[in-house]
């Protein structure tokens, strides 16, 4: 039913030879530059066992997996089922939502664990991988998925596996100027993840800024069922947010302390957000939207801190006020950013994401420029800073003022990275839909026959009641 | 549609500044009191590396993180996706289902943390909290959402804020009883957490009868997506049982036994299950209430019993026995509840958790009662019953004496709390629904318009076929 | 509806008492052959205090449990939720697929816990079960909802015992040839799981070949819910699939290195997957079948190799293979496998476990063949091949052949098992449904009312709009 209207518009959407060239040529790069650069880390290799003799460890236990892989596989279903259901409210995309949000992300943790592997775990000309670089390629991942959120429904897979692999480029050079040349804290990922996501997503949207989207409007609501699947992507999200701040923390206390502190933000977001959703709405009820989203903030605005000495009450505060701060921002930013600075951002992750991220980011500085070495203890100070080698003169309020830095360089990042990225995704061969077929699967989906025609006389009622 | 009817009945169901005035309050006085008294324990605090020495502690593995974080994670699933999505099998209360329990479980665990923290956790002035009071919290909202099964779909959000504050404090009041004044063992919570939260739920229902619900039977069975969203919530139940009564057991082989046990038990219960429902049903046809429902009453029933050598086939027998107790009584007496006793349980929580948890209190005490010191081993009986300081001297049969006087305490606590708590949820300020708009999210969440006219067209044959 | 067609078929589609005597019966064989064989095994016991000792263990942190847990638990989201949601995509069998998934797998795992218990942990007349055992259960149990897929929708609840019954026997029989005779290694179950599932239930299938199921080829299709419900299955799958390939595996650097070659190979295959989704369709749309299965093939085709050397590398190269062939299966091999030799695959296991099981059986042998000393380390080789004892002398390439041979055992075991137990299932006393009743919940189901027949009136136009 979609097709004659979009023909018309002679936009060709036709993903034929396009995306196949697409993939293939990138699945054969990712091939060859794994095999020259990518090896097993010593924990992941066969040598192992001398290995272990070498460090003197007793038991198989001491391998990082232990430590890590359950965190890693909340992280990754954070990533697929999380991001991916997160985005199925709308009525007509959820093929979309999880289908693209799959396909960027399996193409982006490739790329990543390259980049990211390049940067970091590069030695004698190899890369050495082992299941910290899984998590810290999925939490590059997540900052695609981000920006996703905000050109959902209007954009061709192949803008989204353009723009994946310029983001995660990008993204790596920045969490490589935050972590190594600033020094700067961010194990749950405020600034790198969040703030440089979300801003990147939101200046790739502005520039592709469509004048004509109203054209679409009955497709950018959801149903009731389709508001239940993105309560599956919410829930994980919340649940396994705890195991994403403390997922690359150091063993021992620093994971323990992640945990317990976005357990509380998140616990007092849910709270602020019920709240201000009923409140800003007349008759007081509840809107999905914000259940949706807003419940999040709390995780995202504890990210750089979460590992530090937050304390627990200090997480309940930080997550009440970043569950205001994103529930109010559905009501009144979402709307101003769309009619005033154009940005049209489908999901609002202006409100989860940009807001929440660079409250977690301010955060971050105050929790460290606070740190004294009464509250951490002597060895715990300088453990959790990392005050080592040529960082051992750092002060708590200096690293303060490196942290707030990090957040600068992030959205610098983000403003300019999004530009030139959304100025590519612009040029006219990428093969996106028409205005009036945005947030539409039948785009680039086979779908299903008679539930769509049912949905489609639902909506028409000049047409007769039986397909 | 709804709204002219309901308020046509003069109920005041605008939540507009009564639900964000709880929040905020409650919100603000969690602050205060997590800043009054919670830091974090020492596994949890950057002083962690100076306590590893005094313990003599040569790995960060050691740390209670990874002993039981895996299993915490499962927990919380079960508590949002597992009740949650179990309850959204009512047609047109999924939002409610999922959105209240995500609201009263945020809420409460804030509040579990600090009621078991005072009596549990209480140390110089301070509640040190670690990753087991995150379980324990868990644990302590679940009987709140099982008594929300109760009344599901027939109580306002303000009517579950105010059960969940008075639940949580008898929660705690009633474990404190039995665990440090009865020396009771009960990891898996057949006591404290389904008996207890059942027979409060129960009450509490008996106490708000509504004679007039026949009104809004239409809404009060499922449809067919209903129904599968349903079963994403049994599924994680189910899956996840054997984490939730082993969370918190001993470590070592404790905890090993305890999910041993339950994944025995709770596969017999789906065989029996499935037997009984077929059998009671004049057609042979398998009915997805109990499907969903009766096949968790084998995690229910060896939730004290699970972490003591029950057997593998120990656990098969109280599995079976469970899964048939449980469907018979969604077919007989749950009817009967509700036309001769006036006990309206939505959820059917007599059947899932009242008689298993009943159950599991015996079958717990019986255990205990049978322990030997040739079964146990002479360390492994000590170390199971902790019969060591003032215990030291207690026998197998006074401590299943004991066990016993666990399930009265829990049934009385629970009759006598939910009988007050029920009162005062009877009050008419609370903006519960009136009896035609019960089981319906109009009345509390802005609902997407189409498919909700669509719904309403189904219903009503006398109506035109497109709205 | 649908019961005055199927009566008029004089087929006797009522399970009343033919279900619930089957799985009664079986209960009560499980719980007396437990009773006979089945006890805790040391790390589950109470004695493992003792144990302890005796093994000079220093922290309850070496019990198995904490090794394998996380991984037990991924695994059975695997197969309940996994597998289960998978086969949801059907409009009018959901509750088929995820209800008898579930009834199918809580009946088999307690039977392979005896199977495999007899053939590998029996001790001193016992059964010695752990972890360890839980997971084996779970994976033997994974090979019969492979098999289901084949036969979805077309069989009665006691075929699909009756099927289990024997498939864990056939498959506990290979696995031991394999494993103990053959010495071959197959941690994540390319030949013992997949290859032999697979060709079970495509030989079943065939037995059971249904000449008329055209007659409800509209059920046959999904809808769009439907499909998105089944993508829920394909995400844990996905997500999942490192930790069932490094379940069993070697403590340490095994289990580690099997979860990154199955992440990077499940990486690839969604590309690849992608690519020829969309090629393969004149309108280079993408097709949700593809999507949900392809490209899971990754996970199938490294099940044997994953916890060797294969490195990412390798691993990429074999998942771009695997989602290739898989995608290309299900347009060009499915429809001449149903229309020439007669094999009707409901879900397309042939494409998604049997090709690929086959390729991980082959890539497993050419690893395991190119083995050197040099890449493993001297102790490396001897522990991830196991060459102690009677094996100390075999040299890499006869162990490829000997992998090579477990693939050609699978093969025939699943040849001449599923057409021994397709012709038992071929007797007229199990109540399959009639050929147009087929894909239909409503024959073994307690359907809700109105939905059903909202479908219904959409289907048939000629039907008044309401029921």
């Amino acid at each position: 039913m979609e097709r004659p209207r979009h023909q018309g518009m002679a936009k060709n959407t036709n993903m034929r030879w396009r995306l196949p060239l697409v993939c293939l040529l990138w699945e054969v790069a990712m091939i060859v530059l794994f095999g020259v650069f990518v090896r097993f880390g010593a924990e992941a290799d066969a040598h192992w066992e001398e290995e272990k003799r070498e460090m003197n460890l007793t038991s198989d236990i001491e391998n990082d997996f232990y430590f890590r892989y359950p965190s890693f596989q909340d992280v990754h279903v954070m990533i697929f089922v999380g991001f991916g259901f997160l985005m199925t409210f709308l009525k007509r995309y959820g093929f979309g939502a999880v289908g693209f949000n799959f396909l960027l992300a399996a193409f982006g943790i490739q790329w990543a664990l390259l980049m990211q592997g390049w940067f970091h775990s590069f030695k004698d000309g190899k890369i050495l991988i082992g299941v910290e670089n899984l998590i810290n390629a999925d939490f590059c991942v997540g900052s695609v998925c981000i920006a996703f959120g905000a050109i959902l429904g209007k954009t061709s897979p192949i803008q989204l596996l353009v723009m994946t692999l310029f983001q995660v480029t990008l993204f790596s050079v920045n969490e490589y100027i935050l972590l190594n040349l600033l020094h700067v804290k961010d194990a749950g990922g405020s600034m790198t993840i969040h703030t440089f996501g979300a801003y990147f997503g939101l200046t790739v949207t502005r520039v592709l800024y469509r004048p004509n989207l109203e054209q679409s409007k009955d497709k950018q609501g959801s149903v009731y069922h389709s508001d239940l699947f993105a309560m599956i992507g919410t829930l994980y999200l919340w649940m396994y947010w705890p195991s994403f701040n403390s997922a690359i923390s150091d063993h021992g206390d620093a994971q323990h302390r992640s945990a317990i502190n976005t357990y509380c933000s998140l616990a007092a977001c849910v709270l602020t957000t019920m709240a201000f959703s009923s409140m800003l709405q007349k008759k007081g009820k509840l809107d999905m939207v914000h259940i949706q989203n807003a419940t999040l903030a709390g995780g995202v605005a504890v990210g750089t801190s979460a590992e530090m000495m937050l304390t627990p009450y200090g997480s309940l505060i930080v997550g009440s006020i970043s569950g205001i701060v994103s529930t109010v921002g559905y009501v009144y930013f979402t709307p101003f950013l769309e009619s005033r600075l154009h940005i049209q951002d489908t999901c609002g992750i202006h409100n989860l994401h940009a807001m929440p991220g660079l409250i977690g980011g301010i955060v971050g500085a105050i929790t460290a420029a606070a740190a004294t070495e009464d509250v951490y203890g002597k060895e715990g100070f300088i453990k959790a800073f990392d005050f080592t080698g040529v960082y051992r003169t750092r002060t708590p309020s200096i690293q303060g003022g490196f942290q707030a830095a990090g957040i600068v360089v992030s959205l610098l990042m983000a403003f300019a990275g999004g530009a030139i990225v959304g100025g590519i995704l612009k040029l006219p061969i990428w093969g996106d839909a028409a205005a009036e077929n945005c947030f539409e699967d039948g785009v680039y989906w086979e779908v299903p026959e008679d539930e769509e025609s049912d949905v489609y006389h639902m909506h028409n009622p000049d047409k007769p009641a039986s397909p």
